[in-house]
């Protein structure tokens, strides 16, 4: 008999130990969680010791008046206010509305925390959070025709048959390596599994789409979204959600260079040299005192206050408070979308895309000239907090340019990969074809689902130079355009028809 | 009334505060800077007053002897002597030579401050960097009409006339956020604007160019380059500038990957695993005691002293005073070039350039084999405090080496490229072509553009293996020499005419 | 008469100082290199002196009990004892043996140290580490015709002629530089030389091949690999050889870009973030409580214990004991080689290939499903420390689906290279050329070189996201695949023959 039934079996006679006067209580049933679980997973138990779940209680955090105060629901459940957040109080909250529920020991257990948990004392993050584009981002791919053309004939597995490259749909397993690693599985209770423990045979269930914490994750409970990717697994520590490696998880590139080119701006260098000086838990966080270089939680998501205390800017988990573009992953940038669900939108041509194939943009489902202009004097709040008027405006003139410029090269790549349809060269949808399979549609594709986003995220964060040049930036999209020129002139030149 | 206003009505009534006997004494001009941008821009502010600038008067810095000494210049303007450098000190300094000073509640006022403003204290660095060909970026680049013509189809926007494609020039936005963004603007003050303020309405110069802080910005005194990109705003960190990321923001690649093959050697190794135990603010800095590997700093630009405070190496703001050959950004490697100024440079076809297209070193504008001797040597000196003889003498034969086979493996690729040319099926320079704006060109620049100088910064900074091989070194450098040949023999096996 | 050479002498004269009561004892002969290497390398004695072998004699170290002994031979050489490991003792160890053994002032001094060497006080982990396959680096690639060829053709110098492209074999230098960076050089002693020194002139032994730190160094004692490429210079630091910026120094790219994934992981993102507040010196390391999430040492080398003390995970620098598959640097990912030297693995062609060209492994060679079990278990072992058993399996799960869905596809461009070889586009290895020396054959490379291993380390370290999908991973690997169909129907439907 092993030392962990021992000890459950210990912990099933007695009652609790008395908390010591200044310990942090807890429940009863983390009590009886940790007897096992501290020797099984000692990683995830050290985590949640070292988080603010652990040593504070709902009541407590409560208390906090002003700013600083972290629980933002109103009301918190009275049986959940007096001990710490632990095992327990996540992991059997709303038993009855998350599939993956089973009886664990006399608790009503389930696996998969979800926003709608959290929701209990975090109300206005998890509502904030529900607008963010990203917690649609499971949807707004599986459920749009041309995406899922696109990830077709990137992840699936191509056979040839007959001279023909042709693609086996992707396994659920590939989708949760690649596409949906950061757009969020959906999450299925496939059935149930019993496995030999050290307390004997044990039922538990077989989640399809397990593990993931994708952005947009469809949960158990209906919910939307995880909030592990920032706040990772048990420490929930607002210091890793406000390093920039957080948002590199999935922000890296080259379709979303997000972290490569704020890590070669300015503003990176003075966060990779100075962060050891920095405090990353303060709650509000202070420009200048707390750090003296924005990461992109600080523009983004944070509550940020001046040297006086005084607000500067409302903590967002919706996140695109302050953006007016959306600049990657669709053929041109375009106004950011009203609705976070995406595949409501219809072009003129009636697709599921914010622009049309020429560029005109769906304009009835993008936020419009007021929007974007209370969007970016949102941001611009922020920016002067450390530049001048001139400075910033002059960054956003630069800005707005990188994407005239991007989105006008891009349709003359879009209008030669029409030519080459027209003539037959190549099949596009017109022909039956999908615009997604032959080489010479994929490298149209990194047009605009690499470089031109390149180019525009160097703009975005003033990181110029490498990344709006030769890493990926105008370098690589114009070549790519100089490279379909040439295969359509080479096809006219020698006359050739296509294979197919 | 606002805060900011009322507080700056006061500081106009009343006379500063008495500073405390310990507090550095802050000028009458910067203290009602202050009153109000301590507000407007706070990050600005703590930035400063971390900085050592808010802390020390020149006076105290010039009473430094040896080593310790920061202040170079041997008077400073008695005035500033006795005040620690404020926002005044530098903004309101030489007013009559900047061309965007305004008048701004009494004082003469400039936004952009240059070197030439820095020189008043750092008179021996400003006169070096003028000398570091990195002060000439702007003109080296823009004065060059054989870059000029690679700017123009690499950031130039596409339009396809008639079949062909052709490129508008690059818009000022568009080059500052491209090739200006580390090779610096010009700025121009363009003209005045009003805006109104919570002083009421205030007129400040608009400054075309503005902002940037490349290396060669063309500033409103007229002076080159920018003392930013490395001492970054308010805080002039020496810490940052030590560090690797102040140099990757411009050296990040693929055309000059120096960061991250240093990431990858074993100097970037032991940096990034040790820095938390280094010293990066004392001057001189202590070879082994203040750090136990090479930042870039060490070896191109910092003053380096043994164990015994003996001398290693000066500072230097020229940095290429150790710098044997340029390795990147032309067609061939070669010595470096003896003046900043590269517009100067022919070679033996009258090019602009410092070799010709088959390799020949326009010699006479290119240091000789004693000075090359003399900065190698130099640069010896530093790597011998860590390394032993052999060690060293066997990196430098493979750094040597590396210029040998790359340079070789290039020239094979022009004669391809000249052999294209030469049987029509591209349109070179000789047909009144440009050489960069056709596919199979774009292809050859890969060649030297990129992969050349991979290796050769994996080389220089034993940072080899995969930046030497498949991180766009010789496994590229190979593929793309290839893929010219397959280029070239597959038009002559169709007997296939170019298109234009 | 410089300061070195009187105290060289004055050390001559003298006896040495008696140690103070606390100073760890040096040798008389370290006292005697000290004397002068302090000031001629002042960089490599810092670094020893702040190692712990500069601080802890063998006797000390030895009478550690239990699992935070570092010492793992169970006798070391009674002289060894009692002093600290300083210069003499390991560059004057088994004299007779090292091929660069001089006279050097009196002592027989090596100027490179081998595992050997180390395994006089580090018997267990030189014994481990010579069944590491890394140990056999420099064979398992020099030793390998196969392997050759593709060396030959991306290393070479290329030149043309007749127009044909064919490449000179590259110099020792460049495959110094090149390949032999990570997988080792041969080192050889050419001969001696005489340098001028501050001692008058000194003979010195020539070694070709030095530097290197490539882990499969041949050692001029005939012993195999380095242990300088993770326990850097003369520090020996634990902390350095625990963070995964060793590792990354040959596992950075793209063709094995294990730390750019891990980087991107959440486990990265984990050590990124919170590095600062863990204990990377503690013997032996706990979960949990010494850091929370693991660095590449921890899954693959280290010592780990649970809160309790308890025994996780052994010591290993075999390294390979948890790994199941090999997954990067041939055309399919296989079982792991049984033997660490796989030059003697032969497919059922013949040659010396963990797999045929259609995948078939070389089951023989290879470890067998039960070893693969054994192995599988290990590791779960450590992931189970901070993970649930249906987390667990969910990802080995997508593990194991990765290499199907990659060597799948990497079949598909294997046949379609074949078919392009059989119809004479291309010649291939039948009709006596090389697969690695065409453009096309090049691009069949990088499914297999580059791309499929891209997503298999994405899918090994839950790194999912874009190093699985567009950096480097699905989205490449099937663009390649279709321009291997776009290549050899264009072929078809012209007509055109091969060039030569």
């Amino acid at each position: 008999m092993n030392r962990s039934l021992v000890l459950l079996l210990v912990s099933l006679l007695l009652p609790p130990a008395p908390a010591a006067a200044e310990a942090p209580p807890i429940s009863e049933a983390t009590e009886s969680c940790l007897m096992c679980h501290e020797y099984l997973h000692p990683g995830i138990v050290s985590g949640w010791r070292s988080s603010q779940h652990a040593q504070v209680t709902p009541a407590k955090a409560m208390a906090v008046e002003g700013l600083g105060r972290k629980v933002s629901s109103e009301e918190v459940p009275e049986e959940l206010t007096q001990v710490v957040v632990g095992c327990a109080e996540c992991h059997t909250l709303r038993p009855s509305e998350h599939a993956d529920t089973f009886d664990h020991n006399g608790e009503q257990v389930h696996i998969v925390v979800s926003p709608k948990d959290c929701s209990v004392c975090h109300a206005v993050e998890a509502a904030q959070y529900s607008q963010n584009i990203m917690a649609h981002a499971h949807g707004n791919l599986e459920n749009n025709a041309v995406y899922q053309d696109l990830q077709h004939h990137v992840l699936g597995t191509p056979t040839r048959v007959d001279g023909e490259l042709s693609f086996a749909p992707p396994s659920a397993d590939t989708k949760a390596l690649g596409c949906l690693y950061c757009h969020g599985t959906r999450l299925h209770v496939a059935g149930v599994e019993t496995r030999d423990t050290d307390l004997g045979e044990m039922e538990f269930p077989v989640i399809d789409g397990w593990p993931n914490h994708g952005v947009g994750r469809i949960n158990l409970d209906g919910s939307l979204g995880s909030c592990s990717p920032c706040h990772a697994r048990h420490a929930f520590s607002i210091e890793t959600a406000r390093k920039p490696y957080t948002c590199k998880q999935c922000h890296i590139g080259p379709d979303v260079p997000v972290y490569k080119v704020y890590s070669a701006s300015k503003h990176g260098n003075v966060f990779h040299s100075k962060q050891h000086e920095w405090d990353f838990n303060a709650v509000p966080w202070e420009i200048g005192g707390d750090f003296t270089a924005p990461t992109c939680a600080v523009c983004h998501v944070s509550l940020l206050v001046d040297p006086d205390g005084e607000l500067v800017a409302q903590r967002t988990h919706q996140m695109n408070n302050r953006i007016t573009r959306r600049i990657f992953g669709l053929v041109y940038s375009h106004a950011h979308p009203k609705d976070p669900d995406t595949t409501k939108i219809r072009n003129k041509d009636g697709l599921p895309l914010p622009t049309a194939f020429d560029g005109t943009p769906a304009a009835d489902f993008l936020i419009g000239p007021e929007e974007q202009a209370k969007r970016r004097t949102e941001m611009e709040t922020i920016c002067l907090n450390c530049h001048g008027t001139s400075w910033v405006r002059g960054h956003f003139a630069r800005y707005d340019k990188s994407h005239e410029t991007t989105n006008a090269a891009t349709l003359e790549g879009t209008r030669l990969l029409q030519e080459i349809w027209s003539r037959g060269y190549a099949q596009g949808p017109e022909a039956g074809g999908s615009p997604f399979d032959e080489a010479i549609e994929r490298r149209w594709a990194d047009i605009w689902l690499l470089y031109a986003n390149s180019i525009r995220f160097a703009s975005a964060m003033a990181g110029g130079g490498d990344y709006a040049v030769f890493a990926d930036g105008y370098y690589s999209h114009s070549k790519r355009l100089a490279e379909l020129q040439e295969w359509l002139a080479e096809r006219e030149a020698t006359g050739e028809a296509p294979e197919k």
